[in-house]
């Protein structure tokens, strides 16, 4: 009758809260989020009960699985690892089969510096004034994208290669135009006139990209 | 005796630079740039030479001309405006023929907030799990476009329409997706991959958005 | 057996708080409040739940009902438009009755820009040199009021005038100067000093301005 | 007939400045804006120029003078304490004669702390809505007025009264109210009606208020 | 008697949460943390129930305590004074014995100024450069200490000293170096290697710094 | 034959600046600085004189040459990359030696995160509660350095090790602890105060850090 597991529950839930911190200055050292209830409040895990793999990411050590594209990418936010919230940074690892690319996108909330740790890989981005900067990059170069710019990637080397995107936001956010303009509802009629296909052409593309 | 390569200096230095400016904490009540040199320094007028007309725009009193989508559009950023430099904000006056387009955009650097000051219009955008949220508004209503996202219009009632968008930052920055992806010189194959479209559909695209 | 003291405990929670703040730099896309608990804690819809109808206002299609001086005014925080949450803007509608008067006023938090709607409306701002910039505007134009400057408006057509305001942050906050300063308990002789009034002349503007 | 000196300051411009740094995040550990343009360009003095004294202010050892309302300030914000410059803070020193008054006002861009270092001082702000939070404070006590909103004091003990204020803003810009809207040229009228005072009113305090 | 709706409410409430975005810019006049749940929620009282004394702190009137270094700080962050929640400012008293040292050390979210209420304060940073800036103060004289670099005093009067430090930041956070780099767990073999000292040396610096 | 113009215009130029205003939001695409003149002016190149070379940086495919501790690191910032000015990141090639090691240090204006590259590398952290987070690091894995923290790395592998850290911020300057504070001219007393070392230990000290 006496619903128990909540009266402990929220004991305990009273005595190991800490305290708050704000994104981008942070107010506080760190503030890893509890993850029991993660979901629900902002809060972080009391700092007694924090622990060195708080701030550890092992995932990323190998490539996942490449989709169509031939390209497989595992983006790192605060929501994967808890360690990085309210800290103003989060990172990706992009790897690229031969020929594989990274199509068109762009992450609404922060810049991209890319690093290739592995292969060749045509790189580039363009800017508000529609001119793209695109090059091929070998091992250990480095790209920038400015925030909120669409970039893009492909493979052009002759095996796989890889690349490790670091971003300035917990949670840059991930637009991929082709899915994001041709695989939602977006008014027919509209996408016609933006693009200048005919209906046939826009249900063409949007068989690809609509998930179903 | 006439120091010929300070005048050469100088004028090239006049020719080459373009402009910045930060923000969203002010350091000044407003700093209005010197029109003669704003090409060159980051340099506020003199107060005393700053007057009330720096303040006020008139240019949005009309629309502009409509293009081939039937929409016209006139953005004023700081650049345009210069009252607005380190403000924070800019706005945009847009205007559509019947079943005129805005086609799918987004600002990289701002929110919009956009007002119906006429017409019916078609209005929505796309969030970063390619949700779309899109709906007809009528003349009085608002809708806001977060950050970043992707977002479009089209006139959907029997006479012109107009919108008032205004922009939490001075230089929003505007990215059109068509142009922006098939108006540049990305790659033939990566566009190919990326839209699952063959050679002739990206070339028949592209003719669209290249400027001639 | 029941735990009283937790119902009790819980209801005072839920009656008793107010409300958050921060951001100009979202980590989300959006982050609609949710609205049976948004007065206990600062929490986001499950994106799920979230329809277009969160980022849509409608409130503002029409005029408010004015007040003593002629001025009614529709501010639209996110307190009324929780949309606006961690975007970064809110707006206002203010119409103004022949001769109507916006008085001295400021936003602790934000810079404005006004667009006149309809009608000829005297309209100006004090720097912090206490120079007064100051002009009649007409229907189109738009006039900047830098980020926490005292402003003000007046109608000066012969018809009701009509503005839209828009700012940069979700709550700009308002202060009046009438009734910030003679309408609130702020001691009879600092007054006195301050405005060089005697006793009566400051009861008499106070008489007007603190609420009965 | 050649501008010798000229050139000899063009060459020193060219080999002492070294790079910039923006508020509120500064890019740099410091920036000393070069003291012979700083009224030109944003331009820091190359570090090897810089001494500890750049970074020590020593001219609020001794109180003002006092005004007519008994009261003296020496606000020190990046244009009198170059050394601030970039750094997000700045300060005052207020001296009160008995019975001496700092007139309601505000700070657009900072919150400020209040340190009494002497005396008794009636001391408050009102909120955005009007509500007055005030109380006399004694030595060594610290009140916090947030950020833009009016505050107030006034000496109420039987000696002079020193307060030290801090602020999180370089520049953060004084509004004083009395001045602000009856010493400047604001329409008669509007002020009338804003304030419900005839215009012989209204003049008396603009006698008062408007600079001779 | 089972308070059923309370479990559903938390279970639906567990469940529909996302996520959260803050910044340093206040969105509201002020918060003030609820004190029975400031440890679980980031929460404001309701302001009803915000009194003037939430806004005035008196624990900083008389010096702390002298420490081995015959030195005592008493920080006043937002953990102690809550009503500098949200606001960007806190502060610090310090007191100096006779030859009384602040041993060097940083706050990694905050630039400092620091007053001299009382005595001469050898007073001084290091830049990332390594150069020192140093200087003795004397009683009114102001120092800034720049966002995150290493700082010290030491009272070099023959009489006690006190110092006024003010934050940009309601938690600027606190970094001794002695205790930080020889009274933790780092590796001892590490450190014999930073700081070129045999086994014996560090174990005799730990000795002083490891709490017992 | 005297540029009379140039005098007059220089003459105004003097006069008629007031001051600036900026923020780490970047209010353009980008800014790549101009090199002939960057140390002089914040200017940006003309964007049509911008290349995507500006945008890469190859610099650290191959290590720096090991030093005494058998450390190399090749910081990137916008000083030796201008292709990051105002885009908020920044990175770091750092390579070790069989026993390398990265003294205890901190970076005064980022996070940051370190990815490794190659080898065993014990890595760790010390919070502002001087507790230790350290742990080894194998490749593949990744480590968050929370803002302004001290923290250090050594190769605990029996091979070389490479480590890529990534900031948010354009210049996150660098502070290594064991040179900061022997290395420079602190004053000796406060130095053996501080570390309870007699005369000899801390001139021990210094004479290995003092530069010659």
């Amino acid at each position: 009758m006496i619903p128990f597991q909540m009266i402990v529950f929220l004991v305990i839930f009273l005595q190991s809260y800490t305290g708050l911190a704000y994104d981008p200055d942070p107010v506080n050292d760190y503030c890893i989020p509890r993850t029991e209830f993660s979901s629900i409040f902002l809060s972080c895990k009391n700092t007694s009960l924090v622990t060195v793999d708080d701030f550890i990411y092992s995932g990323i050590k190998d490539p996942g699985n490449f989709k169509h594209t031939g390209f497989s990418s595992i983006p790192v936010s605060s929501t994967v690892f808890p360690g990085l919230n309210t800290l103003g940074m989060s990172f990706v690892r992009a790897d690229f089969d031969v020929d594989g690319v990274n199509v068109p996108h762009f992450h609404p909330r922060a810049t991209e510096t890319a690093f290739v740790l592995e292969g060749k890989i045509y790189s580039g981005f363009v800017d508000s004034g529609n001119r793209v900067f695109a090059k091929v990059l070998e091992k250990g170069e480095v790209m920038v994208f400015p925030k909120g710019l669409v970039h893009f990637q492909m493979n052009v080397g002759n095996s796989p290669a890889t690349i490790l995107g670091s971003f300035n936001s917990q949670n840059p956010g991930l637009v991929k135009i082709p899915s994001a303009v041709f695989g939602t509802g977006i008014k027919e009629e509209l996408l016609m006139k933006a693009f200048g296909l005919n209906d046939k052409e826009i249900a063409k593309l949007r068989k690809k990209f609509v998930p179903q």
